[in-house]
C-alpha cells in the first residue's frame, strides 16, 4: 500500500545512540517543548537564543512563557546567551530557528564545530533567494557534518504537554536519522524513519502555503466544505511540485505531506492558519505578521515557490492566488471566488 | 498529476437537463438542503417523510428544525406523508435516507416508478448483511431506472447557507451523472462528475469510520497532532480496502475521499465525529447515538467493513480498533494507546 511502501522503521535496536549533550540553537516553542523532552530522558539540554530574556527566564523561571504558556521547563535545561560555549560539548546540535535563519546561524559556528557532532534541523521551508532545501544550505554552511531533518504533524503546545504525536526523521545518510530517531523516541513523541530527503522538506515548505490560504479562507468567514476542498486541492499542489523535484508521491500522502498539512490546516496552534485568519478578515499582511509575533513561514514559502513554480511551469493555483493577496493587493475574496469557480478546462484538477 | 487524471468535467455545455420536478425522500438535513438548493433554481420540489411532524412543519413554518435550525425553506417546497404522491411526476428521485434504509425505500417504491426516472442517492455506507454498495443495492431494486451517486465534502448545515461546497457525481452510465451535475450546480455548488463509482462509494463509507475514531481521539483529550496521523493513518486504510474491492487510488485522493475524510473528522458538524467524541469521554455507544439523535453511519460501517476486511485479509487497524471498542467493550485509552505505539513490524502502515 501506498504508505508501507514507505521506508519507514520505528527504532528496535539498542545502541544505536551514544549521546550525551544536546544543544539548540533558538529557544523558540518547538525548539524548547523537544529540549523538555530530552531534558527528561536524561540528556544534558543546553538552549542557545539571542534574546537575553528568553535566557534568563529559562534559567530563573523555568520557563518559556512567550512560547510555551504554564510548562516547567525541568532543570537539566540550561539556557545560554553565547552561542561558541553552547556547542562546544554537544553531540547533536539541533537548528531550531527559522527557515530564513538556517544559514546564518550555521555561519556562525561553522568555525566551532567538530565533524562528529550531528546537525538537526527542526525548520519547514526553502532558502527564499536560492531556492534550495534546508539540508542544502545547511551542507554548504556546514559540508563536514551529518544532516538530519526531522519534520511531521507536530504543534510544540502539544508536544510539551506530552499529547501522542508522530514525527519522521530524514538524512542523506540514514545512519545518523537512526541516531536522531533514537535521541528523540519515547513513548509518546514516535519518530519514525524515511530515506526521501527531498519528499520530506519541499512537503513540509509547500503545506505552510496551503494553510495560509485556508486560514484566509476561515477569515472570510468560508466553512468547512470550503476548507476541506482548497485542503485537497493543496495536496495536489504538493504533489505536483513536490515529485517534479525529485520527491515521492508516498512521502507526499504520509506524515510528512499531507498529515502535517491536516495539522496545519485545522489547527488554531498553527501561526501560518491564524495569520491567514487575520488576512481573511481583512487586516494587511504585515500587520497580521507582527500580530502574530512569530515567524510566518507561509509568506516565504510562497514568495520562494511562486518564482520556482513560474520556472518550472508547473500549475500551483493556490499559490498563485495567495501570492497576488499577499504581494500585489488583489482583493481576497475576488481571489478565493475566482479560485473556487475555475472550470476544468483552468484547472480544476 | 494524481488529481489531473481524474475525470472530472464542470458542466460547460447546456441541455443536458430537461428536469422539471424532483423528489427527494427523506427529510433530513441534506435532502432538505439540497430541496431548498434546487427551489432557488426554480424546480418543483417535492420531500416526502415518515414523520408527519417534519412535513407539517416544513408546509406550514417553512423550517425544518431539527435538522437545519434558523434555515427557511423556500416555497417552491412542498412536503408530503404519501410516498407513492410523492415520485408521480418526478423526474429525478433523490434517496435522502441512511444507507441502511435505502433498500426497504426502494422497495417501497419499486412498483411506482418509470424507467425514466433519474435515482439519485446521497447516502454514504455499505450494505451491512451483503456488503454491497448502494448502487448496486439500489439497481436490485429498481433494475430498470438510471442510478447516479453523489458525494464529497458537503455539511448540510454549509450548503444550506450557500457556503462554498464542492461534490461529485458518479454513474454507471456518466450520461445520467452529467445530467444529475447540471441539475445540482449552482455557482456556490460546484459539482464534479468521476466515472470511478466503486471508488467514490468505498471512500465515503469507511471515512466514517476513521471519523468515529477521530472523535474518539478528540473525546480522549489528545491534541492536532494525534488527529492528523491517525487521520493519516486512516487514509491509507481507505485506499488499502478500496483499491482491493476495484476503487481507483487517485479517486481515493480526492474530494470524495480524503476531502470528505477531513470534513468528516475536523468539522462539529459531523455526527461520526460527534458521536466519537462522546464515547471517547466513556458515553456508551447505544446512548451517543440516540444523544446524537440521527443515524451514525460510522457505526454500521465499522461492523460491515471489519467484517468485511477478516474475509479480504485486508489491514485495517483503525477499523479493528474501533470495532473492538465498539461492540467488545474494549477500554478505549488502552485502544488508541495500542493504536499509537504498534511498531512498524505490527503495522504503522
Amino acid at each position: 500500500m501506498i504508505l508501507a511502501e514507505l521506508e519507514l522503521k520505528l527504532f528496535s535496536e539498542k545502541g544505536r545512540n551514544d549521546m550525551k549533550s544536546v544543544t539548540f540553537l533558538g529557544g523558540g516553542s518547538f525548539g524548547t517543548a523537544l529540549g523538555i523532552l530530552l531534558a527528561n530522558k536524561r540528556y544534558e539540554v543546553t538552549i542557545w537564543d539571542r534574546n537575553p530574556a528568553v535566557v534568563e527566564e529559562i534559567n530563573n523561571s523555568k520557563t518559556n512563557h512567550k512560547y510555551l504558556a504554564d510548562i516547567t521547563i525541568p532543570d537539566g535545561v540550561i539556557a545560554t546567551n553565547t552561542i561558541e560555549d553552547s556547542i562546544q560539548k554537544s553531540d547533536c546540535i539541533i537548528l531550531a530557528v527559522p527557515s530564513y535563519a538556517i544559514r546564518t546561524i550555521c555561519g556562525q559556528i561553522s568555525k566551532k564545530v567538530s565533524k562528529d557532532q550531528i546537525i538537526v534541523s527542526i525548520a519547514k521551508g526553502i532558502e527564499e533567494e536560492t531556492k534550495m532545501r534546508l539540508s542544502k544550505v545547511i551542507k554548504e554552511e556546514l559540508p563536514s557534518n551529518p544532516v538530519v531533518i526531522l519534520s511531521g504533524p507536530s504543534h510544540a503546545e502539544e508536544v510539551s504537554r506530552n499529547l501522542p504525536t508522530t514525527v519522521v526523521v530524514t538524512s542523506e545518510n540514514m545512519e545518523y536519522a537512526y541516531k536522531v530517531q533514537d535521541l528523540f523516541m519515547t513513548n509518546t513523541f514516535r519518530v519514525y524513519t524515511n530515506d526521501d530527503i527531498i519528499g520530506i522538506e519541499i512537503g513540509g515548505a509547500v503545506k505552510n502555503i496551503i494553510a495560509l490560504a485556508c486560514g484566509i479562507c476561515d477569515g472570510l468567514g468560508y466553512g468547512d466544505n470550503t476548507k476541506a476542498a482548497l485542503m485537497t486541492r493543496g495536496m495536489s499542489e504538493i504533489v505536483r511540485i513536490g515529485t517534479l523535484l525529485g520527491g515521492r508521491r508516498e512521502t507526499f500522502y504520509g506524515l510528512t505531506g499531507m498529515g502535517d498539512l491536516i495539522v496545519t490546516c485545522t489547527s488554531l496552534h498553527s501561526r501560518n492558519r491564524r495569520a491567514g485568519i487575520l488576512i481573511g478578515e481583512g487586516v494587511p499582511l504585515n500587520e497580521a505578521c507582527q500580530r502574530i509575533g512569530m515567524v510566518v513561514e507561509g509568506v516565504k514559502a510562497c514568495e520562494a515557490f511562486y518564482e520556482l513554480k513560474g520556472k518550472l511551469n508547473v500549475i500551483m493555483p493556490i499559490t498563485d492566488m495567495l501570492y497576488k493577496v499577499l504581494f500585489e493587493d488583489k482583493d481576497v475574496k475576488a481571489a478565493v471566488k475566482e479560485l473556487m469557480e475555475r472550470d476544468k478546462k483552468d484547472e480544476m484538477y
